[in-house]
């Protein structure tokens, strides 16, 4: 059975660990970046999720001795064993704020711990956060292109297992209102709902007879499912039935929800059913394999669905399924680290760094986020470059800076108040304001700088030259 | 923090049960199919994974004091709340064996139980049947194209999430060798392996000494990555002087591994510099964005490969990411049912049923399954039907037939041996090689017959017509 222990690693980080254990290197520190490469969906940002979570779960991580004893195994050697008995994570992390929006190639997260420790924690931190983040970016298309109709995440049944628990959560930082998910919406204070399956309806002999059964039974927030044998010859005649009988009861049907079909043609069609039976207050709440493209056209349609349930598409982020975020050593033993690829682009940047958001002088966003080193004044950022074109330069002299990496964790200890979701969702929106339309547009959105400062690029290519001799 | 709980659940099954509580169904007796329309990948068949982690945790599903305290805010009445305090699964389930072969539109699970129960596991058990069925079936692609190679799973840190932990779980039934996920090792008694990161060279100031430092604190098992600087020029002659230094002290460098570049081109390169020193023993692994088609194109390259690590491709399950599972009531109160679609092939087969696998009289596979009533005599099978060509017809009176679905649990109890993971694959491996090649061809595999009996047919006709009046 499935929980977070310490093992929740990759078999490398502890080969690698004990050769640190063994040869000195227990306690040299090192930095790591967390960065991703490509946002995913063709959008122009990517939303920061999952954050609070694995602060939480590494406050935690322990190797259990029924984890020992299954590494004895495995040829770890007993005081490197005995070590991780007593493993806690004592470091430092800087990060982006959970919710924010944030763009490839610039370190969203940076952990300063020992070696050891910052190895141990990797394979937790890519899983939680990449799939988070994916998640909850994925979540915000369908915001985007959804104003201010309802979304409701239905995915936990085609989720990847329990990952689906995350995807709730996230979709939520990305603007979902709610979720089916009840696990999720039990520890996570998400508003859960719910309506009624086929098999309801089904298990009844006739349709009428299970709707007025499910109105009786469910009176408060009763959706009807209305496309079991015909949506407009049986399905809405039928809640309408049942609508008047609630009214007769002081009663108000919620909503009818389709589940097939044309949704645009049948959402007009049953809209203009309901508001000739007086019913105008009866909502339409549309499923079926929806996703941001579907739900566009729904609303260019004019459609008048008001909730839409969305699933699989949202819980496992597809197309893309995974973001490729990476983990990279930018420094130890008192050096700075630099891994060379082939192109610039993919040649990590060395060094303690931080992130600024340019913001100009009306306090409107620039469009620039620049990397700089760890101890760079943010006063005398003035030239930064693009990372990759080296003759293509800013200048930010005039620009408002904002430090995007602010200490989450000191020494093992979290140093953030822990957030509702909603409050980190009213931050991802707010954030997500602050961006100019042109970077949120749906379709080949604009290109968000980052750019690195003069004196980074400077360390980066003396490193080059350095490893090139 | 995340557990299995019965609240593991979609709220729609909560608010169906508590209707069906209140209106005298709480004793109704009905039964469900769980099957999946479509095989993922364009692969002839799927590999079924997932019953035994299933079963387990149905076994000991539950709502805990605060699954019931949390669902006290949604209206839930108080002799609703008391019967799911007291809520245990006491149904039957008959299923295929886990590790099958199986094949779309026809039940590879069926549960007989009082409608709540029913409902109630639904949710989890299309979370946990589709995610590793998908997986499984994606890790035996790869397994028939790469021969007698070993195949890694390397993919926690892309992963969706705990979904990891299940994805380890399957590629092993699809025919995996191990994986680099420590967790799921300690608890599946999966083989786990791992070498080191591109982290661990830079650590260093330079990569002979890292390689060297390696070599020492973990000779056993010892993989060294060649591709921090460049591979052929460095990370492979910096290979060969450890290599040496190792027989030196009478150990073995057991492989290099390459993870990046042209993986054909470097890899033969690689093996030639090794076998010209005389280190033919010596193994190469590969990673990098493998998954099947990579891993064709390498095998028809005679790229010396000998392990092949994956990682994202594989645990998301990458290009489909889910499988379509359904559940679907087909009897309930005494009762068949059925759900009519505008099209043939998604009207649901009613009544309990059993499904046939046909061989020949040389015993060998037919390629055909038949969907046949529960109580109806195997003896007596001969016309079979297409399930959606009404006019297409088999006569199967000849074949010997297997019958698949079989009684896994009885009143809420586990009917079945527990197996090792390597027990599960090893009969997968075995009913996979009862499957004639034509279906298990990469591209444009033969498609395997799924039949309808002749009575299932009259009853599924005799239902729509009663629809249709």
């Amino acid at each position: 059975m499935f929980d977070f222990t310490a093992t929740y690693t990759d078999q490398y980080q502890l080969a690698m660990s004990q050769v640190y254990f063994k040869n000195g290197k227990r306690d040299t520190k090192a930095v790591f970046d967390y960065y991703f490469r490509k946002i995913p969906y063709g959008s122009g940002f990517a939303i920061f999720a999952g954050l609070e979570d694995l602060l939480e779960i590494i406050t935690n991580l322990r190797f259990s001795k029924k984890d020992i004893e299954f590494l004895k195994q495995y040829d770890f050697e007993d005081d490197f064993l005995e070590y991780l008995a007593n493993f806690k994570f004592s470091g430092n992390i800087y990060s982006v704020q959970e919710g924010d929006v944030v763009f490839p190639t610039r370190p969203v997260l940076q952990v300063e711990a020992n070696l050891i420790e910052a190895q141990i924690i990797e394979t937790i931190l890519l899983n939680l956060l990449n799939f988070q983040t994916l998640i909850a970016t994925k979540a915000s298309r369908m915001r985007l292109v959804s104003g201010e109709r309802v979304l409701l995440d239905f995915g936990l049944r085609r989720a990847q297992g329990p990952g689906g628990y995350y995807a709730s959560r996230a979709a939520m930082i990305g603007g979902f209102n709610g979720t089916s998910n009840v696990i999720a919406g039990r520890d996570l204070d998400i508003p859960v709902s719910g309506t009624m399956a086929h098999s309801f309806i089904q298990s009844y002999d006739d349709e009428l007879t299970a709707f007025r059964e499910f109105a009786k039974g469910r009176p408060k927030g009763c959706v009807l499912l209305v496309d079991t044998y015909d949506t407009l010859k049986s399905g809405v005649p039928n809640a309408i039935i049942v609508a008047k009988e609630m009214e007769n009861r002081g009663q108000k049907l919620m909503a009818i929800r389709l589940d097939s079909g044309d949704l645009a043609y049948l959402g007009k069609k049953a809209r203009k059913q309901l508001d000739d039976a007086g019913l105008d207050y009866v909502k339409i709440a549309a499923s079926n394999q929806l996703d941001e493209f579907v739900i566009k056209s729904l609303q260019e349609q004019d459609a008048p669905i008001d909730v839409y349930g969305v699933g699989t598409n949202l819980v496992i982020g597809k197309p893309d399924a995974a973001l490729d975020g990476v983990y990279k050593l930018t420094f130890s033993d008192g050096q700075p680290r630099i891994k060379i690829s082939e192109s610039l682009i993919k040649t990590t940047l060395p060094h303690r760094k931080q992130v600024y958001r340019m913001k100009d002088e009306n306090g409107e966003c620039a469009g620039v986020d620049v990397i700089a080193m760890g101890n760079e004044n943010n006063a005398e950022l003035s030239k930064v470059f693009h990372p990759s074109e080296p003759y293509k330069f800013l200048d930010v002299s005039a620009y408002q800076k904002e430090a995007l990496l602010q200490p989450v964790m000191e020494n093992g200890e979290m140093k953030i108040k822990k957030r509702t979701l909603a409050e980190i969702a009213e931050y991802s929106k707010s954030r997500l304001a602050e961006l100019p339309y042109e970077y949120k547009r749906f379709n080949n959105p604009h290109i968000y700088k980052v750019s690195i400062s003069e004196k980074l690029k400077a360390e980066r290519d003396r490193l080059i030259s350095e490893h090139k001799m």
